[in-house]
């Protein structure tokens, strides 16, 4: 009887209500006949992070919600932050989640890049005919490299220089090597693995040779079948835009380079209202078991009006965690097809509900009750 | 009598096809009976770089064309490279334009992101709604920044490390500063200074933290007139796609940062084909008077049939050459206006002429001589 332990984060602002959607839709799955003949059953724990956090606890994230977090199967986020708790000095919302992120060694930050439904490929800035069918996943490295490389800040007594270094253990390079293997088996299933893109600077930067030299010594050695290619960084930023369609599979980037190209990758879809993230300490299924952080890529939206929100990214979050934390690809595959029909234009047999953010009127609840509807 | 001596280094393959066709237009404004009789006078010198210069010298940049350069007011350069002379090695064609940049201390790189005419803003990915009427500029810190900080390359005896150090001095950010605030001036022209965009990550980034502190410190104590705003390099990258108008000014990049985002520009505005490139090392009129360095932001294209290349972009760089070196803006207006002339619709009045790169089908020849009949 498989069930899962779940710490539900709403956060601040619009988080909370694009998570409750996310909720909504997994009670919905769960009690599907089909699902609850196998007994799946998800635990949910709810707790505050961020500025609601703040208020009640006075700190951003407390010892308790760490541990639970550590205990759980998957973290599931929304957003936090809001003009009330400021945007400097040290309780700061944002910084519940990077802590967080730490605290579970959450080392592998996975960005799909797909347009959610062929209905809403028009939300793209990008021509229909050049980004209809992109389905590219942004894998990046997230606990080293320049963010956590020794900082040296100028101040009053040294205002003249500043640097950081950019490093990475082969070790650490390896590790997300191959977590690009078991993404582009998972994103090929039964096609077979999906082309690794490997993005560097090695022309110009040592720390992307070793990079680039240990990529491929894993590759050779461990899943030769894999194809793979280099690309070169700036050369990425120009290919995602004139041809994202021919990145389709992984892209494998370092911390600071994953940063850059998910951000573009969002722009490239069309809404980071379809940018679901998850957050991985471990390749699924290799028995470290670690909890997973999953979370839409847009923050707290303080501006908006409630129930306003998009709760697609969030609800692909969800449907992220399924897969990577529960191994339920079979419900993953369900979610994602009921948010393509309830995004469809009614032409082409969809329910054509969208938020304004992509150009419809409907309400956060309208979205996901139209998401579960499909289901 | 203003005489100005430009070094012409045509370079591999299609670069001296390019780099003819500037030569060209830059020889029928000098005859123009308004511009003669100011006793404009263009002195035009050939030499060889990259891979031609390795066949006939050994050597891909000689000390005689590194003189000469540094005499000259302005380097005229096409592009380098090719199969012939391999892609490693000590002997690399790509070398000399490093070397000539750093032998002439080239430390802005400035590339302009504008679609050249209304007839070929079809060629971007973009929808022409969304990229209609871009026009900023990618300001490049070209000599620091990590692509000079020290090295820790990995080796046999040091497998497991590597690292490269991220860092700036307050003087090349203050220089990199003033240049962003003339060519805000210059771009405004009469409407005012545009707008600086300043990028960094200095929410996570030591050297970003000292980055963003010059840039104001300069701003505030020299051009407390200019607007400016900062940017996170990450909300750069989606929002250069999303709403590329929106950064219509000077966007002011360090070097790494400015590679990746000069390339992403080139990509919204639709083509290789319409990206030229100056390299300065001062700024202009400010007395230093070291020669600059133009050239189109493409590469040799060894793959190409001859006379099938498009030298929109080393014609525009030509135009750049004489608005910064030479302070001829109202001959680097006219040459804009042509080729914009020469590329336009039928219908609006233009000649309709385009290489293949950009979906018609004249050749370089035909391309560079309807810019001529504009001009
Ligand atoms: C908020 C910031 C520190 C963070 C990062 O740079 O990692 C964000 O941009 C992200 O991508 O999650
Ligand atoms: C060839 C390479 C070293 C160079 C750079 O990174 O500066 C190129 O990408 C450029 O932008 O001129």
């Amino acid at each position: 009887m498989p069930s899962f332990n779940i710490l539900v984060l709403g956060g601040d602002h619009i988080g909370p209500e694009v998570v409750a959607e996310a909720v909504k839709v997994l009670q919905s799955a769960e009690s599907h006949p089909a699902v609850a003949a196998k007994g799946i059953k998800f635990n949910l724990d709810h707790d505050l992070l961020g500025g609601q956090s703040i208020d009640v606890h006075g700190i951003p994230l407390t010892e308790a919600v760490i541990e639970k977090a550590k205990k759980s199967h998957a973290v599931l986020f929304g957003a936090v932050g809001g003009p009330k708790w400021g945007m400097t000095g040290e309780l700061r919302p944002e910084t519940s989640v990077l802590d967080l992120r730490r605290a579970l060694n959450c080392w592998a930050n996975i960005r799909p890049a797909k347009v959610p439904s062929n209905g809403v490929a028009k939300c793209s800035p990008l021509k229909e005919s050049i980004v209809k069918g992109t389905d590219f996943i942004v894998l990046r490295e997230n606990c080293g490299g320049v963010y956590f490389g020794d900082k040296q800040e100028f101040s009053s007594e040294k205002p003249d220089y500043a640097s950081d270094v950019w490093g990475y253990h082969r070790w650490e390079v390896e590790r997300i090597a191959k977590m690009a293997a078991y993404l582009s088996r998972k994103h090929g299933g039964t096609k077979g693995p999906s082309r690794i893109t490997n993005i560097d600077k090695a022309n110009v930067l040592a720390v992307c040779r070793l990079w680039r030299d240990a990529v491929w010594k894993i590759r050779d050695a461990e899943f030769p079948d894999i194809p793979m290619t280099n690309q070169l960084s700036d050369s990425l930023a120009l290919v995602m835009v004139k041809n994202p369609r021919s990145l389709n599979g992984v892209v494998l980037c370092d911390n600071i380079f994953g940063d850059l190209f998910s951000d573009e990758a969002a722009a490239v879809v069309g809404s980071l209202g379809f940018s679901p993230s998850a957050c991985l300490a471990g390749i699924p299924g290799d028995g470290t078991n670690s909890p997973g952080m999953y979370e839409p890529s847009h923050g707290s939206a303080p501006d908006l009006q409630p129930n306003c929100a998009n709760p697609v990214a969030t609800i692909q979050s969800a449907a992220m965690m399924l897969r990577y934390s529960c191994d339920l690809d079979f419900l993953a595959d369900a979610i994602d097809e009921a948010i393509s029909v309830a995004l469809d234009d009614k032409e082409a047999g969809g329910l054509e509900v969208r938020t304004g953010d992509i150009g419809g009127s409907a309400s956060t609840t309208e979205m996901g009750d139209a998401i579960v509807a499909s289901l």
